[in-house]
């Protein structure tokens, strides 16, 4: 096109689409264009914003290494990254929440009932459940992931004081469907702000901070895969999440309890646990695949 | 929030910015983020897809150098670069058009009436007109930066074989604002295809090329710098520029001359031109600032 102009560019660019081009990339360039077209057309985006967001893009680019992508996480502070979990989570079933970035694989086995607790400082957590069907019934043949933080707000992957693998776990769940394991309250942490994307958390007055939270991944033969973390109400974080990971249907509560004989049975470290400890109860619901 | 759904996330994130925004910036932010959220939600982006965005601008920071910023790339193929160009344009007076990454600072001067063609490759053109405000009056104390490629499609700063400065200049515009040089016709050429923007571009089909064109830019005290291009109607790209820089204004002829006669005076090299040379008419319209 010969007269591209400020109104003809967005269709300009769409004829510039060869036949080689497959319809779902077609559909997808032709979204994104327009969407970026008609945010430079409604902001009238000068020079120097323009070379201000690619200078960004550079910068993300000049930290992002094999172990911090900053790419991920300007996509998870701009709320990307949780749309995309969302539009990909079925409407029914438990929703699913970001991956982050902390998890690796080769978790050692964890009984049902097991302990990740171990020598981590905290009280006693009992964390308990069922893997359900939408209408209630125990999944058979689920497998759950678990980890989390220790109360110092790190995974064990970036802290040389922990253990590897520590607060990690994998276990086969029964026939049953029920789940449980003790382990400690992880803490709330924050996202690296010492790059370009926390310069944007700084320039529009954001905390950087995460509530606690405890990962899972769910997966059962015949079911889609869940990868999700659960939240507690009482976290002071829990409304600003920095990477919007928080669903109404992801948030628990630890109950304090008092009485050793509220302890359920068949814990590892049933005889360990002193007074208070706490209880979380929180079932997974899978959809069939 | 802590009830994050598709629906409320874009509002989510709407309401963490804080006072300390700029009123621009959380103009500029909320923009982005409804297109992005929107652009997310309209495709049902899917994590692979989500995936393979992010890769592609990691690819873009990984080739991008002092030498090559593959970001700008990506920006001009998308359309970008042009329409930050057209929503800062007036109105009126000539059309911008994209700086490019070629140009330099230095330029030697070029007298009115002077030769940049020296000993290059080509038959002589003459490039000549005037420097005008809208109603047509003659601009006082203009100036005109001009570069180009050579014959083979290359700009002097990439070619080993140009000396520093071939075919660049910077003129002084006299009281009367015309403005003649001799120069050769510049070439077609082909943007950078050999990175991630180049997948791009082979994926939907699209021909790297942009039509052949001389670069100005024309200041003058009291009026809008004027940063552009023109390209000739029968450029074998010209409907096809690669990075959207062709206006309907900024299209010229290349008028072949058979005639000495029709040489106008006061060129440098008059008496050295053979047959047949080529005119080139185009007019400068400057704004006021």
């Amino acid at each position: 096109m010969r007269n591209v102009t400020k109104e003809t560019i967005t269709q300009a660019f769409l004829d510039y689409s060869g036949p080689e081009t497959t319809p779902r990339l077609r559909f997808i360039l032709e979204k994104l264009v327009q969407h970026l077209h008609d945010f430079t057309r409604e902001t009238n985006l000068t020079h120097d914003e323009w070379r201000k967001g690619l200078e960004l893009l550079q910068k993300t680019g000049e930290i992002t290494d094999l172990e911090r992508n900053e790419y991920v996480l300007l996509s998870d502070v701009l709320g990307l990254s949780s749309l995309v979990d969302m539009v990909n989570s079925p409407d029914s079933g438990t929703p699913s929440s970001v991956l982050g970035p902390f998890h690796i694989r080769g978790a050692p086995d964890l009984a049902v009932g097991g302990d990740l607790k171990k020598d981590n400082e905290g009280a006693t957590v009992i964390v308990q459940g069922s893997v359900q069907t939408p209408d209630g019934k125990p999944v058979k043949g689920a497998e759950i992931e678990i980890w989390q933080t220790a109360d110092n707000g790190l995974y064990s992957n970036i802290d040389e004081n922990q253990s590897d693998f520590n607060l990690r776990g994998h276990m086969m769940v029964g026939e049953d469907g029920l789940y449980r394991f003790t382990t400690i309250r992880p803490a709330p942490y924050t996202v690296p702000d010492d790059g370009p994307v926390g310069e944007l958390l700084h320039a529009t007055g954001r905390q950087p901070w995460r509530p606690s939270h405890l990962h899972f991944i769910v997966t059962a033969p015949g079911f889609r895969t869940l990868v999700t973390e659960v939240f507690p109400s009482d976290d002071p974080y829990i409304d600003q999440d920095a990477v919007f990971g928080v669903r109404e249907q992801l948030i628990m509560q630890y109950v304090e309890q008092t009485d050793l004989a509220n302890l359920p049975d068949g814990l590892e470290v049933g005889k360990e646990v002193t007074l208070p400890f706490y209880t979380v109860d929180f079932d997974f619901i899978l959809v069939p695949a």
